[in-house]
């Protein structure tokens, strides 16, 4: 069993690996056809038939789910509908309409032997998937990865599993009929830890793994791959509002970053008060807090504040500083000086976002210069850190790494270059 | 002793992170200084007595090496001369020439909302090398890893480490000299195996881990890692000669991607040569190949031209074909068509550097677009795969992975971005 395992899931990336060639130089007409042609395999309103299957294949993950007592949540997560299934057909559209990233000329220089060297960005070959249950992630990345000219090799989660299989024999169906191979996406057809496990040690054959879905799986990700891994772990964000911060901007921003969609990674999940401004701020953010169900974990000094004040702040745990709690609760605390908030957030913050409020151009400089996170924004919400929102058009995820890709990934992430040498005749001396 | 070892590289990972936090916000003048502090340290015309220092540990490395028999390469490669420290301090000065690659501005772009997003070059953080025996290689990567902006974790061949545990005390030395954290450089003060791997897995101190050295060094180091590696196992370069291949040009450029510096990764280890061109060429090169004592391991096709011509070619082993020799030995085949040759080399080479040599552009516009690999060069020698013949003006190695960095890597590829976003309050709707 297990050496059949190894044996489905090699021949599956060496297909992976063989299609990536092709895809490579595919033109760009006959990947935007290939996306073209799914999204009207999507759309129930031209092929009702293939929505319909797709809702009978998803009809039986959710009674998988009901049987095994998910959440309301996580059933509304993996629940397909026609209006859901446009918005895919709607994502793939836009996708199609990105430019092709393939091919740019990145640098160009004449050596003085007379030598071209040009830098071009390409594919990065094969790409796996790794996600957990929402199966939009399927389409999604399969039109990410097709666009940049990688294959892709998906590995969805167990609950969306007759899900996922549907939407990848469209996505098959949709290459084929564009002339492009089928396998460039395929769908490891078991849910088998074990084939996860021997995906991951194919580094001759797949050249990078993302990972989406909670940190135990990117950590297993993470402590199981030979491929190389581009990841975010989490999102422990910072909003650090700055002794001379505008005090309606503060709170316009610390609520925003807050409250708007608390379970994102974006979201901020800390708030850090200069010392000179607490006694008049802190209050004011805390009733703006307060009055949106946001439950406050307080440090001695800012408990103290909200105490003479009346306000509700309860006494926090030291884990509480630096947790992603994906929810209406927030570390807060007084710092004496904007060099410990700076020290503060390189400790305890993820690297993900952190911003500061403040009127002050000087301190704003030293905060940006000297947070060493992916993202670090001045008088903005966390909230903007997101492909989208960056004008990348795209989105396949937020890095926290340092090589290759940091902050929001998009079409150009997914690529990496080559060297292509013109010479007449040079040899080294 | 575990325990201690592990407290031991932690405590040492913990101070190079904290060194790399001003590190990164370090002024250039600064860190030129280092280096030139450094190159005087090693220069013996100024300083002899940091000199004799050195050379009395290198004499301790190299009685070492004659009781363990290490062979005459070996202990030559081990072994410092005044003029090979000198070289080295010639090498730091050049680095410090370099321009900085820190805080340039890669790219900028304002949205529709007002929000300023501009992506900066900074330093990756830490970064980890794990070498072999040269010990001119602590000083080269501590003069890179310094000039980018890193904290620098040196874990160097246990051959060397009086030598390299001197040239350590040297660099940190500089360091202080010019106001920078000492801990910036250091050297991993045990050669135990043990202090390696739990190195390798101290993914939130340390960023990056570049290991140079021999092909089972770094699959142990990309096997155990959970820190990305950047990494080249091997080099096994392809030259193509086309059936429009210019004889002359052909000749000159296997000859010197084969025999100028056998040893090295960029150099050719298998030619290939097109059906219609073979009766012609091949004799020729195979002459010139054989009055420099290279060894031919031929396929079928090209043991007959050989025969005919009473040229020596033995039989070639299958392995023969995806074989990195570094010595004077060539696998030889013939080709029936340009689309076989690409496929034979996206199945054959290590994707490090490959060559076509023709006088047909349109098939060596398919050959360049078709060869999946680091770098491809038409009418060229693959020894120009190389940091200093591209004028990066350092290289730190060069990788065939396809994240970060691919080809040769200098300055700016021990470097990440982050993006630095500035805002007039925005919030997300």
């Amino acid at each position: 069993m297990s050496a059949d395992l190894t044996k489905l899931v090699t021949d599956l990336a060496q297909r992976a690996r063989a299609a990536s060639l092709v895809l490579a130089t595919a033109p760009t007409a006959a990947k935007n056809a290939a996306l073209a042609r799914l999204a009207v395999l999507l759309d129930s309103r031209m092929l009702p038939a293939s929505t319909d299957a797709l809702l009978t294949a998803n009809q039986q993950d959710l009674a998988a789910a009901r049987e095994n007592q998910l959440t309301g949540a996580q059933i509304d997560r993996l629940t397909l509908s026609a209006p859901r299934i446009a918005q895919m057909a709607e994502g793939v559209r836009q996708v199609a309409a990105l430019p092709d990233p393939v091919g740019e000329e990145l640098e160009r220089t004449v050596r003085p032997n007379g030598l071209e060297i040009r830098k071009i960005r390409v594919p990065i070959g094969v790409i796996g998937i790794i996600y957990e249950a929402r199966p939009n992630v399927t389409v999604d990345c399969a039109g990410l990865c097709l666009k940049s000219g990688n294959a892709a090799i998906l590995r969805g989660g167990k609950e969306s599993f007759h899900t996922n299989t549907a939407l990848a024999a469209l996505i098959a169906q949709a290459l084929a009929q564009a002339g492009l191979p089928a396998d460039a996406v395929q769908l490891i057809p078991t849910t088998d830890r074990a084939a996860l496990t021997t995906l991951l040690k194919l580094d001759t054959l797949v050249h990078c793994i993302i990972p989406r879905g909670g940190e135990s799986l990117i950590r297993f990700v993470a402590e199981n791959s030979t491929i190389p891994v581009i990841k975010h772990f989490k999102g422990v964000c910072f909003v650090y509002v700055d002794r001379d911060a505008d005090p309606d901007m503060a709170e316009r921003i610390v609520l925003n970053a807050k409250v708007q969609r608390p379970g994102v990674c974006n979201a901020a999940e800390q708030l850090l008060v200069h010392a000179g401004a607490a006694d008049a701020l802190l209050p004011r953010l805390a009733r703006a807090l307060l009055a949106k169900k946001v439950e406050l974990r307080c440090d001695p000094a800012s408990a103290a504040i909200l105490k003479k004040h009346q306000l509700a702040g309860r006494a926090a745990q030291p884990a509480d500083f630096s947790t992603e709690f994906l929810d209406l609760i927030m570390g807060v605390r007084v710092t004496p000086s904007l060099d410990d908030a700076i020290a503060t957030i390189n400790r305890d913050s993820s690297a993900h976002t952190d911003a500061i409020v403040t009127r002050d151009a000087a301190a704003a400089r030293r905060f940006l210069a000297g947070v060493d996170s992916a993202v670090v924004l001045w008088n903005a919400s966390t909230r903007f850190n997101d492909g989208f929102e960056f004008g990348l058009g795209a989105e396949i995820g937020i890095s926290t790494d340092r090589l290759h890709a940091r902050g929001p990934m998009g079409l150009r992430e997914l690529c990496s270059y080559k060297y292509v040498v013109t010479g007449s005749g040079q040899v080294r001396g």
